[in-house]
């Protein structure tokens, strides 16, 4: 991958040649790639780095982007593969020839390899894999789970025996510089290939030629294992400043490497499936997804959506005597709702978001659930008031005053219990393992909205009727 | 800050000496505190990494908090500094003297000086700012907007004249050593300060020594101006892999470097303001916040959904004759509000995220709302199908099939309609540059309620009643 350019940041400034990837662009290449311009294109998107090139595909019809992907040459297209989202590769790679895909993948990183083949039919990617440079590293890589430690790391790196001299080890740097893309650090191990040490660039550059490498490397280093989920790799990372990880497997050999590049798009991804999940989506759905992928993903949780609006709907249904003696109470079920929604969903992100890095721990419990209830009292009570006096002067229903303490007695508990279950669920589903983030979003709600409109009809019958 | 220690990710497998930060950990501290034990919780933390020691303190009860910090010798103390949320250590900070603030101060790195200092009341960091070491890079540091490049940038980096051989520089990068902590690549400037190329410090270990370094180094390479926005700042470093990333002022001349353990911050800083915006919160509320600063933050935002469900109160309570004749449409009440929120939240997510991310553009509105649309009515026909059964199987109401022709159509629209919203609200915000994940929590929510709660009570006007 070629450095990238000289770019200020506003478009508008962008030095001599280079193309703004925006929606103007995209309709000039689509046209020239339906007129068959093939030069005149390979030429436009020659100087476009791989990961704007890969916005470039990704907002071409899809028919216009592989004819794209086909006319570039490999290395261009294995450049290009790296920066793209997991679907529209699989689909963009779909009806490729082997010997291409061969040739594609051999320019790639063994961890971008790997993502590739993964994504590849079992049938294509098991025919190919023979016939690829590092088939063995690729074997091993594909071992791992997709998410762990083992899934996301390379194995380019730069490993050296720990009685070399500096000299020997900058030697080795640099017949490792075209292969070893990013090297931050060299890393030195034993006989038995365990990791013994760690050294980084600078220093390297800063110790004198002849002094053996185990003198001046740094024994205390951070390494994990390969079965180490990506959040807890990248959350290490984050935390500790690292720039380069080492991977080591249960014996403590060294057989991977992680770059902290590879750590930011894991903390986006799990953002961005975080605020899925919350929304009550599947976690990994992308802008580019096909219609017929992003209903599927979608269409479950609406499904359960209905069945909890429905069981509130049943809440509501067997009050209906209620209803039919004052229609009034009616008004207040969607402020019960939203405001039982409102405060629940507060909560528990806050708290996802602190079991997500690492601030917030399960043994918290009382401490944070205690915190939230002071907040909910102090919220609730000012909520109440005001749509009490609301009722009170607005002349709601035929008893207003018992109408408004009904109201507000109930906004306030409604409240209060929003705001436990909101705080508890999370905590509760993280000690099960279990992606505290998906009971935010749907489950929460619709669990507050039942219990709230409960609430408010059992008291709406003891207080008002 | 020492290099972080040799430790697998399993706290159980942890090597010796180094100690968890649980909440175990946290309750003996707590009780040496107490005890006045300072010998024996100074020697307890010395060997914690400036990040746990952070989560340490942050757990702890406050006053103990700020006896530890306190007790820390000032190296460790501005170490820790660095590492806490900024509200949490404006407090800890608050009874400081000055002679200890500065000493604390001296010692961090000048971009986390100048957020320290931020953190201050203009009172105390006005007087403690001429006694300080780098006082003119802070004042510098301290005129930029906080979120922009100007703001997380750091002074510390190494710059070097273009007309010096690489053994010049490698020379320049020993001295360096020490004040400049990480170095991964350094900065080549004219007589003008105008930043001319970068040089990795591979390319350096692998160039001739006597080579002048204008041959060496890269000139095609990405700078930002100190006004761009931190998220931008974020996505350049994520778009082109780069670790480190020089901040040039209006006329081109260094006057920073931005290296990438900062933006991951921001990666971060950003997602949790989303998902917090996206849940109807300030978007910078932290687990450690007050009870009264939390409060604070979330009240206003229970107001305007209270408000705003006090408006679908009255669209239902416009309806009051049609729910007089017909009690059972109350049961639709929740139905209607869930889907339409759902549904809404759905696309709006994947739409704020697209934009976060750069995948979605401003210009693909008519693009993606075609997408979304699709994918609304092939869910809509399925649930409002469905829905639409169930009435006709429960046999609700009074006339069965104008019931659940009614429900049926109404969920359809109410979909169809809350997916437009939450698609076109999000892309039309960022037109006019407002935060798309405002949009995407409450507001979306209660214009979706109100919608579909009219919607739901024409249709059944017109076709139940």
């Amino acid at each position: 991958m070629p450095h990238p350019p000289a770019a200020k940041v506003d478009p508008e400034e962008r030095p001599g040649g280079l193309l703004e990837v925006d929606g103007e662009l995209v309709e000039n290449i689509a046209t020239l790639l339906r007129a068959q311009q093939q030069g005149m294109v390979l030429n436009l998107v020659a100087d476009l780095y791989p990961a704007d090139l890969a916005r470039l595909l990704s907002h071409l019809p899809f028919d216009e982007a592989r004819r794209l992907f086909r006319w570039m040459p490999p290395e261009q297209g294995s450049d290009v593969l790296a920066e793209l989202d997991s679907a529209f590769r699989a689909d963009l790679l779909e009806e490729e020839r082997p010997q291409r895909l061969t040739a594609l993948l051999d320019d790639l990183d063994t961890d971008d390899a790997a993502d590739v083949l993964a994504d590849l039919s079992d049938e294509v990617a098991l025919r190919i894999l023979p016939d690829l440079e590092y088939a063995d590293d690729l074997r091993e890589l594909l071992g791992y789970g997709e998410e762990t430690a083992g899934g996301i790391m390379a194995r380019e790196y730069v490993a050296v025996p720990i009685d070399w001299t500096v000299a020997d080890v900058t030697e080795e740097v640099r017949r490792n510089a075209e292969t070893v893309e990013e090297i931050y650090a060299v890393f030195v191990i034993d006989e038995a290939e365990t990791l013994q040490g760690v050294i980084t660039l600078k220093r390297l550059l800063l110790s004198q030629a002849d002094a053996r490498i185990d003198s001046v490397m740094n024994e205390d280093f951070i390494s994990v294992t390969t079965d180490v989920d990506q959040e807890e790799v990248a959350r290490i990372m984050e935390r500790y400043d690292l720039v380069s990880l080492p991977v080591v497997d249960g014996i403590g050999r060294l057989v991977g490497r992680i770059t902290i590049d590879d750590v930011v798009d894991v903390i986006r991804d799990e953002a961005e499936e975080d605020i899925q999940r919350m929304s009550g989506m599947s976690g990994d759905e992308e802008p580019t997804d096909s219609v017929l992928r992003i209903t599927r993903g979608r269409l479950p949780w609406l499904l359960l959506g209905l069945v909890g609006a429905g069981l509130s709907g049943l809440v509501i249904g067997s009050f209906e005597d209620a209803l039919e003696q004052a229609v009034v109470l009616a008004t207040f079920i969607p402020i019960v709702m939203a405001m039982a929604g409102n405060a629940g969903i507060q909560s528990s992100s806050i708290v996802v978001q602190g079991l997500a890095s690492g601030d917030v721990w399960a043994s918290d419990v009382w401490r944070r659930l205690g915190k939230e209830v002071l907040v909910a009292s102090i919220n609730g009570v000012a909520l109440a008031v005001l749509l009490a006096a609301f009722v009170l002067i607005a002349a709601l229903g035929l008893d207003t005053a018992r109408l408004a303490l009904t109201a507000g007695l109930s906004l306030f508990l409604v409240i209060l219990l929003a705001t436990c279950i909101g705080t508890t669920v999370p905590l509760f589903l993280h000690r099960f393992d279990i992606d505290p983030a998906l009971a935010t979003g749907p489950f929460i709600t619709t669990s507050n909205d039942i219990i709230g409109l409960a609430v408010f009809f059992l008291l709406a019958t003891l207080l008002y009727l």
